[in-house]
C-alpha cells in the first residue's frame, strides 16, 4: 500500500515489479537549470547491471534509461522528472513453477499475507531490480551535490576482510573491492559458492566527503537516522553504523573523544563538516541449493550493491541540504540582528 | 527547522528545551476509546528517570506528566493528545559558563553552525531529557498495541557482554541487566568510571513478540528501515541491526536459511510473525574528566535508554499497524472476488 | 520544485510536460486484487479529450493509457501503479514563436520567474494536459469507492445557467449541460466565441452520492478542506462552495438550518451521510484574438473538465476512506469495553 | 485520527478540546534568530477574543499564552515552539444537558459517528476556540514575512455589503467592517439577532501585498490551492474565492484579461507579485432560538474570524516562502550556466 516515496523536499517515488512492463522513479523536488546526461546515467546504472561479470548471475540486463519528463535541451526544468527503463529480457516461463512455493528469506510468503495477490513471477517490488530506479534517483542528486563526494566498497566477503584503512577515492577493481589480493580471493570464493549451490553475505564501507555542516535535523530526523533508514530500506540490508558503529559500545569515553573519526562526520546527529562513514551489513541471499546452481541469480549482491549505497545516500543528502537551504536568507539576514 | 515529528497515522511531535519552561509530546492519530491512566504514565516516565541508582547522575527529575489534551474521563478521544512535563529542577546557574564553549561530541557546535542560536543552558534539543517526550509518546502506542509485548535489555556495557540468549519477559533487575552477576560487575565497573572521570557505551536488546504477519512496506517504509530510523533518532545511538545482523556478514546462505531468527521476524522488510530482534550500539557520553566527576552526568546512558528504545519501537508499529488496518476491509472482502 | 503528489495514503503523483515525451501517474496505496480495465480507462480518459466535438479545440489527442506496473491479470497488486500517456501529436513547431513571450493568465511568466527555465512549446507542467493523469488517478480511486457516485455537470456557462434542481444521474447531453435547451444554446454562444476570438467561464457542480458518515478530520484535513485544496489545483478553478455556499452569507441561521442540504453533506467539514454538493468557478481562457480564432484552444473548458472535477473528487474521498478506515477495527472493539 | 497539522516546512499542529485542560500549538519550522514578543502575541489573540463587544457572546476570555519552547531571551531558536493557553473559564456544567443532544449543523454527530466517544462539555476540536492556536502559528508566520502584509475584513453580514473598493490598510473599526455606516447597520442588526435567537452569516475579503512572484507550486501544491485549504479548514467557512472569483463565471477572456486584478495575485497558481485577493463565505452559526438568546454565543461570527483568516494565510505563506528559499541558491547559481 503507500509507502513508495523517500524524502521531503528531494523526493524519489519508485514503481514496477521484476517482471512487470517497466519499472521507473519520479524524481520531485530536482533544482531547476542543472545539466544531465543520458549517457552518463545510463553508465551509472551499468555499475549495478547483472551479467558483467563471473561471479554474477548469468542474467544480462541492458537496461537502456528512457527520460519521460522534467528534462529539456539537456537541461533539468525543476518539474518532475520520469525516468523508466523497460523490461525486456525477463523469462517469466522460468518463474511459473513458483506460483504457489514461497521462498523462506524471500518476500513471497510475506507479500502474500500482505496483499493477498502477488506477482509470481519474480519477486515483484522486493526483487534486486527495484534498486535500478534508486540509483536514477541518486543520479539526479549527485548532479545537485556538487561539493559532495560519496565512495563505497565493500570491505568484506564472508570470511575476507580489508583490515586497513581505504583512502576516499581508491580504484575499487572489478567488483568493488579496492584491493587486488582481496579481489582475487574473493573471486575464486564466489566462484566456489556458485558450484556449491551458496552464497556470501558481507559489509559495504561508505564514505562521504564535502558535506557541509549543519545538514540533518535536531530530533527525528537526524542525518544519520535517515541515512538509517535510506539503508535499511535496500533489500538484504540487515544492519547500519555510524563511525566507529558497534566497536563504540566497547570503548570508554575518553577513547572514544580521543579521534572525531569515531563521531563519522556528526554530532548531534547534525553534519559537523567531516568525513561521514557509514559500515552496512549485507545478509547473504537466500536462494542457495538446486535453485543457485541454476545460475540466474547472484551468490554475492555486494559488488552489485555498491551503485545503490551511493545512491541511497545521495538522495538523503539532497533532502536534507534542501531542507536546510530553506533557511539560508534568514539565517545570513538574521546575523546581523 | 522542522523535523520534530515521526510518523504518518500514528504520529508524535514533541517540543522542549531542556532548560526551557517545559517540554512535551503530541500524539495525533491515537484510536479513540482507549483506556489510560495518568499514574501508570508516570510509572512508565520513571523507568528513565535518573537519581534512580547509584550508577546514574545525581540529579533528580520528579516528572510529573501532565495531559493538556485528547483524553476525557480516563478514555481517548481519538483527537491530539498533548502531554507537558515542567522543567522544576534545572539549576541553569550551573551552565552558564558553557556559553561559548562547545562540548565534543555534543550537539552544542553543530546547533550553532545550523541555527545560529542556542540555548546554551543545556543540551537543548540533543539532550537526553527530550526522550522524555517519546516515553510519553510510547506508553500511548502500547495501548493500541495490546497484541505485542515490547523487551528491551542491556547485552554490552564496555567490555561486559550477556552471552547467553534471554527469554523474552525475564526480570531485568535494578540498571536492565538481565543477568544478576553481571548486574554486580556492571555497577561496580560505572561506579569507577565516575570516580575517574570516564564513561561507557554498549547494546541494548530489543525483543518484541505478537506482532501480526504483514506489518511494513514493500521499499522504502520497510519495518526495518523504519526501525532503523527510530532508533538511530535516539541520542548517541551510533549502530542498528537487525536478527543476526553483522553477524550474517560471515555467514553463508545456507547458515542463514537454517534457522529463521536470523531473520529477525521480517522477510522483505515486512514482519512474518515471528519475534522480531533488534540490537542498537550507543557510544560512550562525550561528557568525561573533571566535568564528569561532578556528578550531573550519567557515565552510561543504557540503563535508562531501555524505555526508549521500547517506546520508539512501539511508536513506529502503531503506525505501521494502523497503516495496515486500512486496507483491512479490502483485503477480507476482495478475497471473496 | 516538489509538490506533484496528492494525499497522505492513497497518494497520486503526476509528471510529464504537455510536449514532452509522455506524462503520467503514478498510484500509490490502491488496495490489492481490485479489477481494472484498460478499455474502461480509456474510455474514461476519452471523456476529456479535446476533438470531439465542435466547440473544442481542432486538435485530436487519441490518449491511449498505458500501465506499466501495479497490475497483473487483470487485477491490481497493492503496489505502485504507474500509467503513462504518450505525447505523440504534439505539433511543437507551431510553439516556437512563444519562446520568449509571456502569455497572459498563463504560467508562463510565473514559471520563469520560479524556475528561470521552461519547455517553452507549451504550458509544461501547467497546460490543461496535465489533468489527463489526474483522470487516471480518479479512474482507479473510483474502482475502490463502490459504494460512491460522483455526478458532475455544467451548470453555468458565461450567461447561461441551470436554475432548476438536477437530480444526480441525469444524462448530460454532448457538453456535459443536462439539459437539451441549453445545451444548444451554449453550444451556439461557444461557437460564436470561437468565431471571435472569445472564450468563457463557468460554473461546474459536483454532487456526491453514497459517502458514508465519519470521513474527514476535525481540524485541518477537514473533508470540505481536503475537497478545496483539489479542485483549486484544477487549472483555471477560481472558486469553491459548499452546499449553499456563497448564498449563505445573506441567509439566516433559521433558514441554514431548515434544510440540511444547505450544509452541503458535511457537518464540523466531517461527512454526514448525506449528498456532498460542490460548486467550482473556472474562469474563461486566457488565449483570446487572433490566437484563439487559429482553433487549437478550447474557447471554454468546462465540457473537458468535468470528468477532472470527478477525478480529483474521488482521489480525495479514497484518501480519507482509507484514513478512517484505519481506525475501523478499533472503533468496532472499543464499543464494547 | 491523524489531521492536526498543516504545512510542510512551516508547520503547525494545534491541539485541545474547548472545554480541556488547555489548548496549543506547536510551530515546527520556524527560522532562528528572529524576536518575538509575549505581549504582541497576547494582543493578536486579543483580537480574536470574545466578549469584547455587545455584538459578541457574553463570555469573556483572557487567554494568556505561555510558550512553553522553542524561544530563549526573546529569540526564536529554531526549535519547535510550543504555545499554550489553559481554559480557566469553561462553565463545564452549562453544557452537561448536552450530553446525549446532537446539534444540527455542529459536528456534534459526526464527531460521534467517527469516534465513538465526544468530550459533550462544548464542540471539542470543532469549536470556535480551536482557532486560537491557528493564530498563535500565525504570529510567528508574520514574524518571518516581513515583506508582507495581511489584511483581511468583513465586506458582507447578511444583507449588508460593502460595494466600493477597500484600500489595503483602511482601518477596520470595532468590528472589522472598514465603514462606518456599515458598522452601525450590522451592530443593530446583530443586536436584533441576538435578541431574536437569530444567526448571520457573511463574506470576509482578505488582501496581501509584498508577496514575491514564484510562490506556490506548479500542480497540487499551488498556491491558490494551499490557501483554499487553509481557508475552508475554518470552522463554518463554506466558500473560497480568488480574484473576481464566481463572478468570472460570466466573464468573458477579453475582460478577464483586461485587468490582471481579476486573477488575484496569482498566474498559473504561482503568485506574480501583485495583491492577492480572496473572498471567503462563512455561513451563520446553527445555534438559533432558545439557546442562542442565552448569551454564550455569537449570533455571527465574522468579526473574530478576521485574524485567523490572517493567520492562515499568514501559514500558508510562510511554508511556500519556505518550500521556494529551499531553491533559492540554486537558482541563483544556475542562472550563470
Amino acid at each position: 500500500m503507500a509507502g513508495s516515496s523517500f524524502g521531503t523536499l528531494y523526493r524519489i517515488t519508485t514503481f514496477g515489479e521484476s517482471h512487470g512492463e517497466a519499472l521507473g522513479v519520479i524524481i520531485d523536488g530536482m533544482p531547476s537549470n542543472i545539466s544531465v546526461d543520458l549517457e552518463e546515467l545510463h553508465l551509472e546504472l551499468l555499475r549495478r547491471a547483472p551479467g558483467q561479470h563471473q561471479v554474477h548471475t548469468n542474467r544480462r540486463e541492458d537496461d537502456r534509461p528512457r527520460i519521460l519528463s522534467g528534462v529539456f535541451e539537456g537541461k533539468t526544468l525543476g518539474t518532475p522528472i520520469c525516468v523508466i527503463v523497460e523490461n525486456t529480457n525477463q523469462r517469466s516461463g522460468d518463474y511459473d513453477k513458483l506460483k504457489d512455493s514461497y521462498r523462506p528469506g524471500h518476500a513471497d510468503k510475506t507479500t502474500m499475507i500482505k496483499f493477498g495477490i502477488r506477482d509470481h513471477r519474480g519477486g515483484g517490488r522486493a526483487s534486486g531490480r527495484e534498486t535500478l530506479a534508486r540509483v536514477i534517483g541518486g543520479y539526479f542528486a549527485k548532479k545537485m551535490l556538487t561539493s559532495m563526494s560519496f565512495y563505497a566498497y565493500i570491505s568484506q566477503v564472508g570470511p575476507y576482510k580489508i583490515d586497513k584503512v581505504i583512502s576516499h577515492g581508491t580504484p575499487r577493481g572489478e567488483i568493488n573491492i579496492p584491493d587486488e589480493n582481496l579481489t582475487s580471493e574473493v573471486v575464486s570464493f564466489l566462484k566456489d559458492c556458485k558450484v556449491n549451490g551458496e552464497s556470501a553475505g558481507g559489509i559495504v564501507r561508505l564514505s562521504i566527503t564535502g558535506v557541509p555542516a549543519g545538514l540533518g535535523e535536531p530530533v527525528f530526523d537526524k542525518l544519520k537516522a535517515d541515512l538509517a533508514k535510506a539503508m535499511l530500506s535496500i533489500p538484504a540490508c540487515v544492519g547500519f553504523s555510524l563511525g566507529s558503529g558497534f566497536a563504540m559500545a566497547s570503548m570508554k569515553g575518553s577513547e572514544v573523544s580521543s579521534d572525531s573519526r569515531h563521531f563519522g562526520g556528526m554530532e548531534g546527529g547534525i553534519s559537523n563538516g567531516e568525513e561521514i562513514i557509514l559500515d552496512l551489513a549485507f545478509k547473504a541471499p537466500s536462494t542457495i541449493g538446486e535453485k543457485a546452481r541454476e545460475g540466474r541469480h547472484d551468490p554475492c549482491i555486494l559488488p552489485r550493491v555498491i551503485p545503490v549505497v551511493e545512491a541511497m545516500a545521495a538522495i538523503t543528502l539532497a533532502d536534507q541540504l534542501l531542507r536546510q537551504e530553506a533557511y539560508h536568507s534568514f539565517l545570513t539576514s538574521n546575523k546581523d540582528q
